[in-house]
């Protein structure tokens, strides 16, 4: 294998693969598996049912699934936004935006994740996650809605209680807007065909980027992958958003990220960190018949439950960078047990 | 300030800007100063004079000012590439790539960094970032040179000797070529005009981000910063290259370079992490006139010498996201002074 780019086909960025480092010789810490268990409810934490908020002074429900919140820091807000920004030249641009943040309790159970939930624990978080992206249509001013969860202390996320976040803005941002724009023009150029649906059909024919597959889902370390162990996640016909998942397709998608969690877990047995997001069709803003729904999975492990990968230097300047290659990533995710390895160690 | 998005002009990115968040309470972490001093010479360092390299077998000479060698695990190898690599298709896209990677020593002295040099001592740093660059041109396949500094632990880099790197491939990576074929845009739609000449010159007048400047140079932080403390530092006349550069320019940029620096680490009087990397024309790839040449430091650090920025979870997956406003940014940097913390503090 020799040093090569891969591009990818949604971003149009590229990454360089370097398979030929992975003769570097590697002074590797063998550490023993830190299994951590944290209580089933912290009396600290602003998450858990009955607790008062980060704000000091609102209360949690004692919910029993699912939980929604407003974010009392929110990044956008609702308020209706007044004049123009532009010094009317193109060098310094700008635009107000508006839109609603929102925080999502996965479960009341502190001590768990996504990787130690059922499919049948995740289905409510899949249920909901449907119904704030409806809700959020109501929002007339709301064009992007982005669903996301941020795990684990290596991301900045202090508190271990399993819960999402949802900020949805007027605008459509970058990377979604970019993707968007790379649908469409395959969609122009292919005489109307999806270029994800396409993907999904040959990963699922060459196999050796699959990590899971059922009958409605795919997860893949992407061909173009610049995270060590990234996995994209997609239905495998058309599908536009959440809203148009079947029950039988809802029960699948929580199968699927069942199964890619408890994976990330027992790779390096340790509560595997990572951003995750989905990306689907923009709301209140025409048909957006191009958009084809699909989860990233950005985790920042390289080679244990502490060594990480830093996106720093050159592709920080020029573009990502990767040695191992995503075919071995995904061999390596693919043999991982479905059972969490908390589980099978104790 | 209300929620609104800036435009980055280069790289046709946006940046959300929450300025209303700053009102967040913060539970900060006072912590004294940590002044960490290095040895003079380690002899433990693979980059310090003498001393035997990362490889086990070559000794580095006793350099008196800098020190060049090639990466001992280059990410690209000059070897020529053999075939195509492509599916000839539109979605698995790849292609063989070739390149020189060298590791650049600022200083023979272990425990400097740019921050503590002079401009006399950073001066031989700039020349021989000149001669390399020039050098590089020698080998015909390459086109893109990366010269940059990755610096702290917080940034993947544990080695405090002073050091650099320079990755040079026969591609133009993914954020160079964009910045690139916005520049000529501009210039196209412009008569002629430069981006980065007229954006030099505006900030030079509405003085509310500069940084630093000199006669030559202006630093910022840039209107579309990402990175709470983004600096762009740029050559206010049109230059192409370093090979561009007047001796009294060359002088100039040390001079912009030093000031940087300085202030960086009097910001949270620590040794200030950062990816610093220099953007500049291709080479052995035609004449490029809308190349302006330009310096991006990109720091972690948000409010303390541990309290840092995470770019992860809605940034990952949809765009940057910033609380404090550039201008606060650069108000912080402009008032730092010009001596180093360390010469005062003691
Ligand atoms: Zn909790
Ligand atoms: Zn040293």
């Amino acid at each position: 294998w020799q040093p090569h780019r891969r591009l990818n086909p949604l971003l149009k960025t590229w990454v360089l693969c370097s398979p030929h480092r992975l003769k570097r010789p590697w002074v590797g810490q063998v550490e023993p598996p830190a299994i951590t268990q944290n209580p089933v409810y912290d009396e600290k934490c602003a998450l858990c049912p009955g607790n008062v908020r980060a704000d000091g002074v609102t209360r949690n429900p004692k919910y029993e699934h699912t939980f929604v919140f407003t974010n009392d820091f929110s990044a956008v807000l609702p308020d209706e936004v007044v004049g123009s920004m532009n010094d009317s030249d193109d060098i310094f641009v700008a635009e107000p935006d508006r839109g609603v943040c929102r925080v999502i309790c996965f479960s009341p159970r502190h001590d768990l994740s996504l990787a130690e939930m059922s499919k049948e624990q995740i289905l409510p978080v899949v249920q909901l996650w449907i119904e704030q992206y409806r809700d959020l249509t109501q929002q007339k001013f709301v064009r992007h809605v982005q669903i996301f969860e941020n795990k684990g202390a290596m991301m900045g996320c202090s508190n271990p209680h399993p819960h999402g976040q949802i900020w949805s803005t007027g605008s459509i941002p970058t990377d979604p807007a970019r993707e968007l724009d790379s649908l469409r023009a395959y969609r122009d150029s292919h005489s109307g065909s999806c270029l994800l649906c396409t993907y999904a059909a040959q990963e699922s024919q060459k196999k050796d980027r699959i990590v899971y597959e059922n009958d409605s889902f795919i997860a893949v370390v992407p061909y173009w992958a610049a995270w060590p162990y990234e996995i994209l996640l997609l239905p495998k016909q058309h599908r536009k958003s959440l809203l148009e998942f079947t029950s039988d397709e809802q029960i699948c998608f929580a199968d699927a990220i069942q199964n890619v969690t408890v994976r990330y877990d027992n790779l390096f047995q340790t509560s595997f960190p990572y951003s995750m997001g989905i990306h689907q069709s923009p709301i209140n803003d025409g048909p957006h018949d191009e958009a084809h729904l699909h989860v990233h999975f950005f985790p920042p492990l390289l080679r244990s439950a502490t060594v990480r990968k830093f996106m720093v230097g050159y592709e920080m300047l020029a573009e990502a960078q990767r040695d191992l290659t995503p075919e071995n990533a995904a061999v390596k995710l693919r043999e991982q047990r479905n059972v969490h390895y908390k589980l099978w160690q104790q």
